[in-house]
């Protein structure tokens, strides 16, 4: 007998190429993991069960050196490819031992786990080299004014630093989110066989640990049943992405109005045109965000409305839906991490902006209740009534004194304390508060986030190290 | 001048009768502990200001017993609803303590998130009555012997205990994933005022605490522009939708089939078809999870390619999608809870199917390889002749023998052996392993998901009694 | 027997309710229409049976004016209650008629597609408005240059005209895209009882037409289990919400910028801030179009996986999210419509910009071509060395003739034939083919779109009387 | 200078080989038909100008014949390879008549819209075979009662017959959203250029002809900037995949239920056990419907808060996006379309379900009414005394008789009434209404959706045919 048409063209062939190309290696890891706890039960503990298990082993890691056996119709997967070659190779009494307690089950959901794990910390990675490139460009920034704005118009001024750090804050949450999802990723489903788990004692413990898992499933129908760490997953892409594409649309407001500029290496021009310069990584960078948020609902789709049971569709059905929207997020991740490290704002301009600016009227009004001891009401009536009437004369916030304060029904003050309480960079440095712009402010802010960041990078350095020192391992010969 | 028709139609209205209805007692307790944090202010300790931010603050409390002034076209918001009428009622100076260091931006987003951290206690509440109905149904099914399906067709033998452990590890991932993501909810962002915080020199860290938040957001810029903890909320909120949309395919084909019956209370019956019994809670319980899961592209939607700035867009704008997202989920959680809490297996039923079965000639494959030493594989090749042959001869897996299995070319074992292996409670009895459902191994998952869900609720009630101490306090007048 | 509370608090009672606010003359139609269908059968000929049909059909219309009876936790749904009322009413005998050859399903289904007709008018008409606003912004803009962006970045001369018209064309669209939905929407399930149709010889043509309906839904099980018009409604819907959002996104640019200006009643102002003219109203619309966009998800996943069966998901668990969209959707189109209606450009702003661009300069290449014969690739060479070092000497565009032309290689041309083909104005002026920004070019689209608004306005006005007749006729008590 | 390595790596790379693999057939019929209509202006009826022209236009067709030109990370895109190959091979003046009053706007989204019309045709081809095969399944079970399934429980009794052509008629409507979509597909963006047209009088209606085209998009910018083609096919792929997700879920509850059989060569089995016969097509086919709903989500997302200008998020970096639902959703046709052809209904299993049932009930009251003169509400009230009765007593309802009518208060009738009513087939026998389950209603129903399906049949050829008549004219070289 042979598979209909469409089995094979849709389904059997195109999943053994995607497993051949990404899930190999992942594949014969947890093959090679399970052999050694195999090799550990009392069924195993014979001179010849032993000599045939090894040799299955030594096969086995061999395979990591040359490509999965070409596609045939007649072998369902890559699990089967693997075994019947080496059932060729060494008998299939050596082979056998291979299946003892094990499922294409328990093995897939491991070989998945194994391949999310690798893009979960690649994902981490992206986030921690963004962080620091934010950071950096908050250091640059901790002196220029930037008038933020609120709803499309210019709320108040701040700098460059105080913006950055909060963009540094927001990826340091996505951050914990990663991290946080990994604690339910990092468990093993292996030793779950086809979902009630074997009666070989097999110690499962001893897989996960083998495989550089923190612990196995527990429950072994939730081992291979079980979808919602990939819903997670890309719940926490969704996140990224859409606090990315926040990021990304000012700045390319901002490249818009002349107060940031990329290097050539990072715009597209015109032959004809000299002054076209179109920040288009920015916007590659963008469509890859609504690209890697919307996966996320393929994601969704594939576990909604079907049993809770061992199935295809956030198994096999799922791998390549998880690739193309990590493939999404992490190319729009490389792309803006370039225009964050090799973006500079232009400082003249912004300065501009600032000098021109009204936003610092609230100031005026405090500082009159602190000088002049008025009531807060008072105060902010006096300062709008100044500004108004500024505006009406066509004058600018900046050229604002004494008189005008006074002859808006104020108190006389110092020109100083009018001056000063105008200038958009006293405004940001009396702002001193916690998590505020000013410069002292924002250097504590500054090494917070630093420390935070090496704090995550040594906890993904730390998942890292597992993971590979496990792989190490488990790739090298039986001693 | 008066605000054009269709922005008062279609959002003052709506938004002044929302924040009315869902969120003043939110909103009066952030301006009571805003209020106190400026009482603390070196502007503030004049014995006039002190009596007028008094009168503030008791003016305030009284507004919980009654309810917000009417709607007026004037007045933007219930924010400026209180305070134009605190100023009406005490006077100008008085009010105007109000807004010292306060913005709408800040004051906003505390409300919002002083609302999300009430709902996500209630969600959590439901996910841990869940998983206690869950858990009884496990204590109550450790022998039933359930014919679990894999791929739509009958997989092996485990039990009902053993299925409503995995859904119990499911749901306590999500009461985990709660847990974290209240994390990133518990900050204050008061004190933030417009986005850059206020020169006066405002305690942040008090007024957290007063309204019961673990700590206040750090940078103030982040405060009022972060909408990533509504994102991440709504995919909690969905991932637990997800989850309990598999739960509820699995009781609508048990109840189809005969396995699972609902009490009398929670079917739709007919008056001229008896034994029409509709478990419609079920169904209406899978539409309200459909609506949930759904309902977060509505969040997603809203936090993309906008500013990273203070904007309508996840704030007011997004209340009433947070506000239905949470009813449906809830809703269905409550129908699901009924369903599982009342809903009774039908042990009968269970076990003729389990009688009739054959899914567990594995299980004779492995006791060949310990009772008759034979390698894995050949006793594999055994078994499976011995099943196919008596296929074709329509006799059932319970009926074969020694004989049967000789006949495949087994070894010759004893008459106990093949029936205790072919016996689907045997089956089950056997796999005692780690997580396993033999009724020992069950056992032992269910203290252990008893003590999880104890740890969790000592949690859940931390959180809620730290916001509720901070309640009382507010509410109480000034001593 | 009583339901279980969370049953009739989660499904029975918000469903009747919304029932009794959104859908009562709706169901009230309905009813009436299959009764006077029911009045044509052979078993309704006798005269006692006569009397008793019209006594019900008179008692029906009575409802029109009263509220539906409250909710009473035993009856479980609107259907029943206004049954059961005429039973008291009427008697049995009477009352009973109704059921003839009915079933909750297939009035259900009724009910929801007369609401879903009336939305889709209503929403058509919002589409109509919007454009008639579109072209009339494109009227006054026949002569505003407006140096349009691609990328991000200025990219060439065209029309305020231009660009509306394009939206214009877009709003067409998917005012097509609804009328064709209305054909898949403007049939009629009555007839299609349970699912099977009924035995007694129902006229369904007659019902249908009776309810205003182009035709009945041909195969009965068809007409109750499908839920497919109302996942293409939604996506109409998310397509006028994903249009939009780019127009608002333009808008918002453009106020930013000081393009573009919304008058006080659009805007809203602060106090202390005069210049502060936050353009809200795009805000929220653009906050409205994102949550119509996401709650087309709502209803995909209300149609997933679910049996092709009579089910609660499509029906009336899924009116609430309908009526969500519809409210978000039309929030949007009509604070947009107010935007597009009562915004100016602000030609002075926009005529600066265009005499400052250097965007014009592939009219010069093309005139090369046309007047001094040169090959295409030699003009944009020699245009674009020309402009470039204009560039590197910081000169405009505009001040450049036939001597930099010179220069850079080119031919020797009159002076007026540079400026001419460097002036933006001409750059519009001479594109005056199929569809582009020239006067006369945009004058003739403006015709078409104005023929096609017409066209759309009688179709979408054909929809509605033909509702509105039968809702008339049926409202009329029986001559 | 040389662009930065992540622009190249994440966007120029992959877009350059995508548009290798599936872009050039379509950009070189794109630039040969352009070529045509520039040979037509003016300035290109000089002898010289005539000769580089031809030798452009042979030199691009025979480019079909081999692939394009390595990567090379100096040029920007796939038309630039061609490009400059051409100026390479035939010099500037030569390939520089391609680039008159041509843009890579106007280019890359007829290239785009040329594709998806092509993916459009297949999904058109894949819904005309489903729904043939629909067709033969209700052909062979016109006289198959199935009792048809409502909330979950057994309502009414129908046929297999019924069911499929409610199938057909769903699958007619997702082919009339295609055919109604691709009149808005069907339109030419050439000629368009950046947006604003050319000063050229290129004959824009001539080269929409020439790439088989109905006719231009008239306003070139909406002809650049528009999204909403795009946006419209994944709502109808969406509404296809979810409309299949609906009858895959019968289909595997009807494999579980032993009532419908799949072929071996569409069963995954077990060497273990033979009775295990997984329908994994259908499972498979689930989960790729399920991604293609999803993937709508990265479309509509792509759309979302982006400018109404020309922008690579829907144009170069959607088309990977459009390619994989393209690719998921076809995979999921043609699974299920092999799954419905030569699938089987058990006609035995189905005939005992239909003996046992009491769902034909509401028959017997209908007869009351027409046999006995009974008020529908009386008739009801016998009919459900009896079948309760006989419920208690364990009865099925295929033996009930008059006795059991009078006792339940009811007339007395004929036994044959009774039996003929409670009969299953009776029941669909007697609805013979339109569109109802009835063999004669059945029949005429096949009859018409035969004549849709032949009537689509052409329509979709007819799209077919002016494609390809245009493509061959296209690829034969300039007599």
């Amino acid at each position: 007998m042979s598979w209909h048409e469409s089995y094979v063209g849709r389904v059997l062939e195109p999943d053994y190429r995607f497993a051949a190309r990404h899930l190999a290696p992942h594949l014969l890891d947890a093959l090679a993991a399970h052999l050694r706890t195999v090799a550990d039960l009392p069924i195993a503990q014979a001179p010849a069960a032993r000599a045939q298990i090894r040799a299955a082993h030594q096969a086995l890691l061999r395979w990591h050196d040359r490509p999965l056996p070409d596609f045939s119709p007649e072998v369902p997967d890559a699990f089967f490819a693997v075994y019947r070659a080496l059932e060729e190779e060494l008998g299939a009494a050596s082979a056998g031992w291979l299946r003892v307690g094990l499922s294409r089950n328990d093995l897939d959901m491991t070989v998945y786990k194994l391949r999310a794990r690798a893009q979960a910390l690649q994902l981490g990675g992206r986030l921690l080299t963004l962080r620091a490139a934010v950071l950096e460009q908050a250091e640059r920034g901790i002196d220029t004014v930037l008038i933020a704005q609120t709803h499309h118009q210019p709320g108040q001024p701040t700098t460059v630093a105080h913006y950055h750090l909060a963009i540094a804050a927001l990826a340091a949450r996505d951050t914990a989110r990663l991290l946080d999802a990994w604690v339910r990723l990092d468990t093993c489903p292996m030793g779950a066989a086809a979902l009630a788990g074997s009666s070989h004692p097999l110690d499962r413990a001893a897989t996960a640990r083998r495989l550089g898992f923190a612990a196995p499933v527990e429950n072994t129908y939730d081992a291979v049943a079980a979808s919602d760490w990939g819903v997670e997953l890309v719940g926490v892409a969704q996140s990224v992405a859409l606090n990315a594409s926040r990021l990304v649309c000012d700045l390319l407001a901002w490249t818009a109005a002349g107060w940031y500029r990329l290097p050539d290496a990072l715009v597209q021009g015109s032959s004809i045109m000299p002054q076209k310069r179109n920040p288009v990584p920015l916007e590659h960078a963008r469509a890859r965000f609504s690209r890697a948020a919307g996966a996320a609902q393929m994601v969704a789709f594939s576990s909604h409305n079907i049993p809770f049971a061992d199935l295809n569709d956030f198994g096999p059905d799922l791998q390549g839906t998880l690739q193309t929207q990590h493939t999404q997020l992490l190319g729009g991740l490389d792309l803006l991490h370039a225009c964050v490290r090799e973006g500079r704002f232009d400082t003249e301009a912004l300065a501009e902006v600032a000098a021109a600016t009204d936003t610092s009227a609230t100031e005026l009004a405090d500082e009159l209740v602190r000088r002049a001891g008025m009531d807060p009401a008072a105060a902010q009536g006096v300062v709008g009534r100044m500004v108004r009437r500024a505006g009406a004369e066509g004058r600018s916030a900046a050229s604002l004194g004494p008189d005008d304060l006074e002859a808006a029904g104020g108190p006389r003050v110092e020109a100083e304390i009018v001056r000063d309480a105008l200038d958009p960079a006293r405004f940001v440095a009396r702002r001193d508060g916690l998590g505020g712009p000013a410069p002292t402010s924002v250097r504590a802010q500054l090494t917070r986030a630093r420390e935070a960041l090496d704090r995550d990078r040594a906890r993904l350095a730390g998942h890292e190290e597992q993971a590979e020192a496990a792989r190490r391992e488990l790739r090298t010969p039986w001693s």
